[in-house]
């Protein structure tokens, strides 16, 4: 057992903290952040720096261009690009581009590949996830899918509503998941890949939303007898769900990777402010009631990187580790928030203004509470786990807890 | 022993709650409310609505065109204000001019009260209240104030920087805080009123903050030797600290009134989505792990409303009530908070959008525990209290916890 | 509305505290305390005392010797009486005797109240309450009932398992909760009275358990063949379930009110000591880490109390108050717990010793977030509430969650 | 970075996991198990397994007979031994001895070693450390100390008195920590070697604890002019505090290892219970209000054995890590409490009683916030380290902050 870093990822993580304070903490202040997310002129301004410094794409194959790091490599590079709200969009390793290429890379075919994958390694390109439906459609729970895709030639034909579609706006093409009629017959869930350009492809909105870190925010966007050629289907039809899960077991552990650096930024922005401000006989600090909250944050930084560290080791080794992931999205989502929200207190009033980046983390972090599965949802699943472990021997009780 | 409104009270209870989801509730779609409040336009035309109605300025003494409620009477009304975000605005009831009309209705003098206190009670004019100051000058611990008034003849001449000054950007007047020099000699705080068209008066910026309810938003203010004659003191001069208890102890309570509508509005459109939401084969209501949390709002708008309620009524009785104020800031901003936030993630993703008012909601209830007196200000009050309490024999122990 | 307390309660609010502390407290040094609660012998003397103040019996009828209390007038005695975990022995307002002595008044026939009632409320008896039974039976789920009553002539027979039975040790009558078979048709289940010198009632065992207050303890008890006379059934057969509301609903107010005094009890031990003791350079009420604690006391004592008093009212108005009263459990045992847990917390390693009262204290409480319904099953039926209100004529609600 | 334990550890931990099962559970239901704790000819029976297992004293170095382990290997086999109260007795490896072998091992003089270290190496003997002291004396501030040992000749003349004395009764010896006067000058504090049956030395009495599983509880005990030879001063005279430190840092890792096992055992007993128990048409399990205590309790024990583990492997890596194993007290042992008090809660009644073991740990684990230092003075060490990182260029304000 040994909680050492390997040298050389040592080294990285190094370079990436030096780049993230030097090269990304100046754009904090760039007017081109908005409240749907900064601009893609902002985005390509911040990738051609960490392309400069070669730590574009860290989570990508090297033969796509990335770093090919492995699940803990991105644990440690990713948790230092998120020391900025910044810095995962300069290494190309944000949401939902991160979990795209990953899941491209998986699944996809080489013509896919080169085709979607190649260019948004590169930086050059962005995407969406079109999952998310609005009420009564799929949410937390998948199986209320409503969009279709009917067979119709060596095509098919999508209709369907979807929402919260981070980065739609602006993005060269989308991955879809639709329930497939072939034939009449519902043949289950399928991902199609289509370019954004596509006739039928619509944007109904921007939704206006308490985050406001990732570009091109997040839409509600319609498709209206979207037409797509069978060779754009990801992987085969019908395999949707499962590429869902080869996409979001990762995913839920990189949010959690990006979200650790955040909420140490807020953290230290908060220590440094209570080491300093002056109020009732001392330093912030040197208040119990402040210093508690901040030593509480220590606490919560602490345990969750090493949550994260120990299922990217299990992932590492080839384990699905579903419920460990599940494990690692309750623990880390719910003691960054509070670890935030600890931070924002002590700041006070100052605080409340976007005079430091804690208000916008403090926003932003709420959603990973529900992003990638609401903590209940992920309960749920490790509940279901220890009803199984504790009834072996009986296929009815399986069947009852499943 | 008796929890029942009197019959009077219970009738305008209604009255507000019907003027507030028939006149009110479809404001909140109106473009006007901007990141930093509502425009003056819009206030004007919800006052128009309030005021027709007869239901303006409930807070304010007949005589100057109020409604003349008791501290219990404003508990009732202002909840059911805050039901939407707008209904302090529109009933000319929200900070910070609920609190400085109850301020000069108590302190200033005949002349003051017409110039400033009628036509705001009237919904015409706003005010601020400048107090707070950036680090290093006067926040939580208000002895840290740096703002100088000097005599000057039959005048004061004002130097200093304030901000958080909610409302300045459209405000006709202003109450300034100031430490007091005459001839040399430091006499203590003194409050100051000022027409903000006054030369010397600057307003620095408008501050972008987490919250966007209050009318004006919240800027950051200059005053370059303002001068203001010694007939607009607010009451006398070095009794600004006791003033603005009498200002902060009921301000306190109102602000605890007004969110705890606003809490109770979140708990509402969370409760509706979740009887009708479904997921994993019920209503999300049906499940425990959403059930429960709506359960814990239900336990905390119950108790955070009776202790408001307890409060009021001590101070209708004329008691300081200023430990009980203390612990019901304490109590109704955590409460509050925590059951805006349960809200949030019940509605999951829609929760992070503006679709409903709850996004709106968390981030304004946000700055409840931290304005006027973090909670960690308000704990160590009651501590303090205990201490006192538990040695009243021992004066060098009484000195010690003082 | 009105939150003083009655004059004459108010009166009898400080002779019972004088009681206590004068009478009561001496006592909690007998060594007549044991693991398996106060003997019946130390229980006397404590009634006798009562006896003598006039304070016995407070919550019975005047027709059967008590002080007839309203649900508000034993709030306010029933708190006093549980500053000593002795005090509701004294004052024969303990559970289960409590509760039975209700339930008797309220459903028990002429005869039946001359015999079982009269004798416990004079002090002289005592009596348990046979429902909860060991699993696979009836707990928090009374649908599981095990136990059967089957009809035989002008008779009853049971047989069945209980425990957790509080008070049976030394009990002279029993209440028993049984399915009931009539010609073997099950009637749904029915209440029985019986003295514990019946044939066919025995105790298995003394339970060994944290808590060790109740006079008695709680016993496992058998019943082999119980033959019990129909003229003994408690109100009607096949109503069993409707009375156990009836006993139920109060029963969980009184367990409130008695550890609110207990909680009390413990803040004030810790704040006396916090008060005095010294560490690190001033006493450790002057430390944050300690006065916050103990100011997040007092505001849970005092929302707790604020929410018996508001639930006892409506009882007293004829309300039924059952979603009410489940919210008060869950807030009061909860809150009961953390002052008490915090109270042990400032008294350090004193507190985990029987030199304070706090050790037995904090035994006793933990059971009250079980007892007459663990927090679960409060909170699941205040969410019904929800539900059931949510969804009163479906088509409008759908429209207004939409 | 590697989580999987070596081989030969894992082995180790296999054969003591079976060892506990099969050797000590049975014990469980031995009435040897007093109020005051295991009885020493219980604690003779229970070393004997472990000493014909192999597996006695597991962290004492190999030339006194233990296996030599280190930190990390403490952590593995500690933990499988705490997961039966009785396991740590068994392995010799409880608290307080185990912290005394170390303390020898690293201070004791040869001739000491042989004298005291040896026989409770080999569960001969068992010891107590006498620091702490009642009210007004030295408790979690050390620096209150009160007991003195005042040079005469070439012995000191130690009078005092002492508490929380865990184990003295029945205890072979005792490690004194008092406060040193030579020629009349406070010398500093220092440790001192003594047979219990020196004259002198007094256990005034048993203490009634909430706990009851250290064998010889805890006492109180008085020091009337007892005599050491200066040859029994441990160390050297004056450096009291720092081999407090020696013993203290590795000592509150140990017992978080040990009750990680205990609070894994009750979360064991609660989900087995909870997968088979039925109630409102399910297990227990099967509801979300039960599944989701149930998914925290996997969480908070995942991530407390992490951190154990990861402050293990500081140590073993000779690094000091007293803010590391502050964090680790403080985090460990408040999610070891929430662990067992959820697992009570989902027992409910059953979890009252003492027919599983979650009663006696839930009792025992309440202390593990107290000992070894408090919650609130680990807090403030880790705020203190945040002050000194915070203000390095600053003498002034790190003066402060100490």
């Amino acid at each position: 057992m040994d909680f050492a870093l390997p040298q050389e990822l040592d080294a990285l993580k190094a370079r990436t903290r030096a780049f993230v304070r030097e090269e990304v903490l100046p754009f904090e202040a760039d007017p081109r952040r908005t409240a749907h997310g900064p601009t893609d002129e902002l985005r390509r301004d911040l990738v051609a720096k960490a392309r400069a410094a070669g730590l574009l794409s860290a989570h990508v194959p090297r033969e796509w261009g990335g770093l090919g790091l492995s699940h803990l490599g991105k644990a440690v590079v990713f948790e230092e690009a998120g020391y900025s709200m910044l810095g995962p969009v300069a290494l190309n390793i944000a949401a939902p581009d991160e979990g795209n290429m990953h899941l491209l890379a998986e699944v996809a075919s080489a013509e896919q590949k080169a085709r979607f994958l190649a260019p948004m390694a590169a930086g050059e390109t962005r995407s969406c996830f079109c999952m998310t439906e609005p009420h009564p459609g799929a949410g937390a729970d998948p199986s209320l899918l409503r969009t279709t895709a009917v067979k119709d030639g060596d095509a098919f034909v999508i209709n369907g509503l979807k929402w919260l579609i981070t980065g739609a706006e602006g993005a060269a093409f989308a991955i879809i998941m639709a329930r497939t009629l072939v034939d009449g017959v519902d043949v289950g869930a399928t991902m199609f890949l289509t370019d954004l350009s596509a006739a039928g492809f619509r944007i109904v909105r921007a939704l206006d939303t308490l985050d406001s870190s990732f570009v091109g925010g997040h839409a509600e966007v319609a498709f209206d007898d979207l037409r797509i050629p069978a060779a754009d289907v990801l992987g085969e039809v019908g395999k949707g769900f499962r590429y869902a899960q080869v996409r979001l077991v990762p995913a839920r552990l990189t949010h959690c990777m990006r979200w650790l650096g955040a909420a140490r930024r807020a953290h230290d922005i908060a220590t440094a402010y209570a080491a300093e401000r002056q109020a009732f006989g001392g330093t912030l600090l040197s208040h119990e009631g402040v210093g508690f909250m901040l030593a509480d944050n220590e606490i919560d930084l602490h345990t969750t990187r090493l949550a994260i560290h120990h299922a990217c080791w299990l992932l590492d080794r080839g384990e699905k580790a579903n419920v460990e992931s599940s494990m690692v999205k309750v623990q880390a989502s719910e003691a960054i928030f509070r670890v935030v929200d600890r931070s924002l207190q002590v700041l006070g009033g100052l605080g409340m203004t976007r005079d430091t980046e804690v208000e916008r983390i403090f926003r932003d972090v709420r959603g990973f509470r529900i992003y990638d599965g609401p903590s209940e949802v992920h309960r749920w699943n490790i509940a279901r786990k220890l009803a199984r472990a504790a009834t072996p021997a009986e296929p009815a009780a399986a069947g009852r807890a499943a």
